[in-house]
Order: structure tokens, then sequence, then C-alpha cells
């Protein structure tokens, strides 16, 4: 008893859970809870793990890799049965391989499962939507409605997520013998306000894009806005697409075009696939969810 | 050692931590991701939490009562510092006062703050917009804008920031010697569905309001959308506000009036309460924050 008084052994719920090696608590880190789409899949998630009986931490990230690490730490710490991981360090294309290792190494112990990320160099199970068929859906659907000027407005070159898009608007560009063009290429960041910026300078140009893709939805209403208040039509005088597909496309007016990535699905999926890894069952390393193109007014 | 291993104590950092009784972790429940209103509370929240030392862990419970308990539950057996907690039986008009005991009985135990809500009967901290001067204010506008007929929809009645609303709606008609009508005002949820609907029915009256005060935005957006649709012009043929100022109101087309509940700074306000209490600091029992008209176009 002695030892148990110094030491501050405490009999408590935790050390019980050891038993069955199971506290059903799952820990879940998210980048930025002002963007619909996160609280979205988190919502999905939840659903998933109240059916089968888990509850879920979330964590507020702000895509800070200190504050990743925390929590990353706290959670271990507290013995949570697995990890589900969204934004920050796994969308880096230049994260330090010390941030990498420390993932790797946590999966060493604990599953994990990614939503739209990777770990470079180091194999992991990962959900995500495939954003590059995404891209190529909605630029074909802008060069199907007679577009021949598309440009591609926000997000960060240090981004893996937008070097994918980027990519896919190229290359649907070039199998339409399109030219692609640098001038049409303009990007910031990922909110309303940087849209709102980056269609000034798109308004001020001789010969701009009659179509305009945005790296998500948030952008894809600033440029609207901005586009609206120069008494521009949409999508008269210029078509406007977004991505992601969130509460925001269909609330606006008029309303947006955009991709769903199946939002509450990849949360829902990434619980199954952890619950499943947690009962060290097979799973395959990525599944990826279908894209679904969503045609509103902005673009016809 | 026998009994260390019969009993599975475990020297972790749980353990040590209770050597000064602080393990820096706090519990949020709130009960609904899909309204950007509470992302952007707990955004402001985890904001304070990183600058004071905590980690949040927020729990989404869908205003399920059993859902709460358990996350309550497993909060305490983790010994958070302290809980902040949104909706669900905190804002019920008819909670079952088992559901109310439960609370304050770990209140005995850890600290608690409720943001905009109650525990009837018992004393605790509070932070709250002053939800019923808002309503005012909004009413007020609407009446100095020369409206005479002034509906009211959405929300639900056993809420209890929905009768506050409701009351101070009356009450501001009734000071301006305009009447109150029953057939004027019509409940039903808090989405943008619910919003599209009622208004349907608004539409279909003959001698309809000629200005509406929606529950929340997501109401007001679909009382729009529905206003919209069927060729009205707002403000001209009639104006709409929502309530909350979430980043939805400045997204639409026209935009939003609506008021500002100051959600991060409700976030932020109770993380700093409470982390007051677990100093053990006097703090006072109610804060209240004021809220903010925000006049945009759909109301002028």
């Amino acid at each position: 008893m002695a030892i148990i008084e110094k030491h501050k052994f405490q009999p408590n719920a935790l050390a019980r859970s050891l038993v069955n090696k199971k506290t059903g608590m799952i820990g879940v880190l998210f980048p930025d809870s002002s963007n619909m789409f996160f609280p979205e899949v988190f919502g999905g998630a939840e659903r998933a793990a109240q059916k089968l009986g888990y509850t879920l931490f979330l964590c507020n990230t702000f895509s800070d890799y200190n504050r990743e690490s925390e929590y990353l730490n706290l959670l271990c710490e507290r013995q949570v049965d697995g990890l589900i991981l969204m934004g920050g360090r796994i969308n880096s294309r230049h994260c330090p391989p010390s941030l990498v290792q420390e993932v790797v190494d946590i999966q060493r112990k604990i599953p994990i499962v990614l939503i739209n990320g990777t770990l470079p160099g180091h194999p992991c199970h990962r959900v995500k939507t495939d954003e590059y068929l995404g891209t190529k859906l909605i630029v074909q659907h802008l060069i199907d409605r007679g577009h021949r000027q598309i440009g591609f407005l926000g997000g960060s070159e240090v981004t893996t997520t937008t070097v994918e898009k980027l990519q896919a608007y190229r290359r649907t560009l070039e199998a339409n013998q399109l030219s692609y063009r640098n001038e049409w290429v303009r990007m910031g960041s990922f909110s309303m306000s940087c849209g709102r910026q980056l269609m000034e300078a798109f308004l001020t140009m001789s010969n701009r894009p009659t179509a305009i893709l945005c790296i998500n939805d948030y952008v894809a209403i600033g440029a609207m806005k901005t586009a609206i208040s120069r008494g521009l039509r949409i999508p008269e005088d210029i078509a406007i697409a977004g991505f992601d597909d969130t509460q925001l496309s269909s609330a606006m007016n008029p309303e947006l075009t955009s991709v769903s990535q199946q939002s509450e699905q990849l949360g829902m999926q990434a619980m199954l696939i952890l619950s499943k890894l947690i009962q060290k069952e097979k799973v395959t390393k990525l599944t990826v969810l279908a894209p679904n193109l969503i045609i509103r007014q902005s673009t016809q």
C-alpha cells in the first residue's frame, strides 16, 4: 500500500479498461471549425461512433503543428483506442520529417485513419474522396457549357490537395486542347475574403476567364460576391463553381455548383475502418469515395 | 506488487497529474455541428484554451440526452478540470429533474460553465448573450423601417431560448402599440428546410406579414429562398431578418440582417471563467454579453 500511496496509483476506470484493452474512446483531430466541411465530416463520424459504441473527442488544431502534437500526446496518454486525423501536417507538402515520424511512432501502438491526407513515405490507412476526379468533372462540365477560358481561384501551393486539384485542372484543359495559362491561376488561401480579393484581380484583366473553378465553396462565394457587386450576372457574365458542396452552396442565390466530397460519408467510413482496425480485422489501406458533381444555377 | 498487478494499477500521466489535481483538460458538450453557430463558439473557446494552457475535448451530442450523459460520465472519469455545456438539456423547458440532478452532482466535484442555458432551480455559472435584447433590437429596427405586420418564424416551444425570443418579440410589438397575432407566429425547428416550409405557409395568407423575424440564420435563409423562388423581392416585397450572424448571413445575396451573439466571444468568455473557477477564484455567476444588431440588405 505504501507503493500505491507513493506513486499515486489509481484503481480508476482507465486502469480497469486496460483488462480488455479498450477505452471506447477515439480522438479526432481537425484543422478548422470555421469551414463547414470539417463539422460535416465529424458529424458523420459521430453518427457512426454512436452506432458502434464509441465516443469521440474532437480536437480543434487550427492546423498548428504544435497544437497537433499536444493533442496527439494527450490522446495517447489517455489511451484512446484509435485516432482520426484531418488537416494540418497530413496535407502539407513540406511537412518536417520529425512531425511525420511522430504520427508513425503513434501508429505502431494505436490504429490511425487519415482523411484526405498522407504520411509521405509511410503506409497508412486512408479514406479520401477522389478530388482529382472531382476537379476533372467540374472542369469538363464548364467546357461542355461552352467555356474556353477557365480560371482557377484560391488554395495554397504548400497544400497537397490544392496541388492535386491544380494538376487535374491543367490536364483536363489539355485533354480538351485548351491552353493552361499562368495568369488565370491565382492562389492565396481558403477563405471568403481570399475569394473576394482574387476576384477583384481577375476583373481588372482585359482578357479574363469566362468561368472560374474555386478551391472550395468559401472562395467561390467570395468570388460571387465581388462579381455581383460589380454588376456582373452569374452565370451569364461569369460562371463560378465551388468545391465541397457544404450547406453554403445551396443556401446561396444564385445557388452554387459544387463537387460533393460526401463529407458525412467520409467521416462515417473513417470511423468504420478505424473500428475494424481496433478489432484487428484486415482492412484495405486506401478507401476512395466517388465525388459527385452537383450542378446548380451558378454555372448554367 | 501483487495488489498492483491484481487491480491493474497504472503509474500513468493521469495518476501523476492528480498530485496537483490538474489534468489541463476541459470537456465541451455541444449539440449540433451542422449549425455554424456552435463551431464558431468552440473555435473561440479553443483560442482562449490555447492561451491559458488547456486542451479541449469537444463532444458532439446531437442534443441526445443519453449521449450527453455518456459524454459527461466519460469526461468525469477522465478527470477533466472543467466542463463547458451548450444545448440539449440546459435549453429544454421540460428537462427531466434526474438529468438536471446529474449535472448538479457533477458540479459539486468539477467546475461547470453553461453557455446560453440554465439548470432550473440550481445556481450555476453561466455565460450568455442577451437574446431578449437582441430580439428587441431587431423587432424595433423592423418597426422603425415602417413595418406594422411582423411575423416570427421557426424555433421550438420546448426550447428556452425560443420562448425568450418570442416574449421579447411580443412585448416589443405591444410597446409600439402593435398587435400580436397568433397566425403570424409559426414554429417548427431550426433548419433551412423548416424556413422554406413555414414561408410557404406565410405566402398563402391573404393578410401576411411584411417583415419576418426568424429564429436563426438557417431558418431565415430557407425563408429567403422560398420568397425569391416565388418572385418576391427582398426587402421591397418582404423583409427578412435572421439571428446569430453566422458566416452565412454575410455570404447571402441579398446579405442578411442578423443579430450577432458574438459567438467567438461567448466561447472565449466561457473558457476564461472556467479557468478562474478551476483556480478557485471568485467569479460572478452570470456573465451577459451584449448582442449587436447587424443591419444588411435583407431589411433595408
